[in-house]
């Protein structure tokens, strides 16, 4: 079966969607839905306003609207006429999420796939198979090295700063005290480090670095390093946007260690999660075409759904 | 609930599933099942002729039986009686051990898990996801630092050889390749070296070693290094049943490279295979329980179900 797709929103993550869609052959783009009337792109393009008109042209449609207030005001109303998948990311709301798209889709027939990504996703689905395999896991999740975007935006606010950028880095002596089992206790601050790259005038260098890492909460906690460089060094050193991180479980086995570790480097956060999001997109296709209904988050979706080989190419070739 | 648990054989493998059942708070161990009159244990302990008297009184039976030839010949007649998960890791034959276990599992109303442990098993599920999440993935297995037994059988079997074992471990080059995404083409021999621990009679040392790396298919293609050691020295350090390796998976996302890792590092293959094998055990009891039949693969077991916590729990805390 080829998946017809649709995309709403055509930020960074709707444009790395409409990407992988092209490159996929099991996927085909039935097109954009946007507010704007026209976007830079080859596809098809349609006012979102319009989108329950084309509800029997779509599989899956790609929820690719902000995560902070679009999904929790209009995820719903995309799950009344289409399967859907999302990359929703408040950890602390997941639940609420996911009641009110397992609701709609539910009673109308669809699928919604929840808060893919890769954390919340596949850092998700790696925690979970990590605590469950002993008796007294002991887990640490790191992030980085990593760009923060809030952390950018406070730093983008002091006084003199140009331009400025944040990367979190995870602490190596705490990936240190994870690997040998050690990890129990340590703190999200004393497990990452903040590196800061400012442009500024010289004069402020040193009043802008004390603002910043003494920031309460932002900075003021961890150990913070503030690099001054030159515009043309940002221009080429720091305009990406990379993400990463490890999930270290360990486990005592009858007095023998056991250590699991998934670890993501990522040159480009929005373009993995946009892979994620793409896998799940084909998941949620099947599992409509399988006959089910409601939500799902990533814990819930067999793996063999994520991917273009059928379960029987899969047992011969990956088993 | 409470998962009652049976096991069947009392090798290395039962008895590490033994100790998991009995560290576990959702398992009860019913008994173990062996073909033995006495065993060193503490559990209950019945003839496994006898085995089917006791089907109402299992959830899920763990059959710690050889892969070679007990699998094949004696896991259906469990599956009869059983809902059950297995170890059986021969690559080449998945396929058609899961048709024998989907047929007899599903005309009896029982699940039967198949092929659980590391490789088959939490490998194959990071190789299936890693390769559902580019349009062209590039993807390595590299399996050590590990106590081969076949090798191990080898050496052993070389004249003049008082005791040996052997170990593969992964060539750095190799897996550095692959971190940078030029994993394409690696062979196995390429990405893996031998290493051998003797203790022979030192006139016997050249011809032993120049036997041993020489020896068609078992070594002559691989980088392989022959230790002589001491019996003092062979004690301490060669005793242990280490193993692991990794999954590593790049993609090309638009020119930003995405690089996806998933390392074991096991002091005790055994116990980390029954770690593995009691998470599928779980699994395979709630399946059942949820009103399913037939044969599983790792790959169609959603995650949730290995943990011991509820969907509910995993969604506050580790979504």
């Amino acid at each position: 079966m080829t998946i017809k797709a649709g995309i709403v929103g055509y930020g960074n993550l709707g444009q790395a969607v409409e990407y992988l869609i092209n490159a996929l052959d099991d996927f085909e783009l039935f097109g954009i839905f946007s507010r704007r009337d026209s976007l830079d792109t080859d596809a098809a393009v349609y006012p979102v306003a319009e989108v329950q008109k084309y509800k029997d042209d779509i599989d899956v449609m790609f929820l690719c609207i902000g995560s902070a207030t679009d999904i929790p005001k209009q995820a719903t109303g995309f799950a009344e006429h289409f399967t859907t998948v999302d990359t929703y990311d408040n950890h602390a709301k997941v639940a609420e999420h996911y009641a009110a798209m397992d609701s709609t889709a539910r009673a109308n027939d669809n699928v919604a796939v929840v808060c893919t990504g890769w954390d919340p996703g596949v850092f998700s689905m790696n925690r979970v198979l990590g605590l469950a395999l002993f008796p007294e896991p002991v887990q640490n999740t790191f992030w980085g090295k990593g760009l923060s975007q809030g952390h950018s935006d406070a730093v983008r606010r002091v006084d003199g700063v140009k331009r400025g950028v944040q990367y979190t880095i995870p602490a190596q002596d705490a990936i240190d005290q994870a690997r040998a089992g050690n990890g129990k206790g340590l703190s999200k601050v004393q497990s990452h480090k903040r590196i800061v790259y400012i442009v500024a005038d010289e004069a402020d260098h040193e009043r802008i670095r004390e603002e910043i890492v003494s920031m309460p909460d932002y900075f003021e906690p961890y150990d913070t390093t503030v690099h001054f460089v030159s515009d043309e060094e940002f221009d080429r050193d720091h305009q990406g946007a990379p993400h990463g991180g490890h999930v270290i479980t360990t486990g005592n086995l009858q007095g023998h260690q056991a250590n699991i570790e998934f670890s993501l480097a990522l040159e480009s956060n929005p373009n993995f999660t946009a892979a994620a999001m793409v896998a799940f997109g084909r998941a949620a296709a099947r599992l409509k075409q399988q006959g089910n209904t409601g939500a799902y988050t990533v814990l819930e979706v067999p793996l063999y759904l994520l991917s273009p080989q059928s379960l029987d190419e899969l047992m011969a070739t990956e088993i």
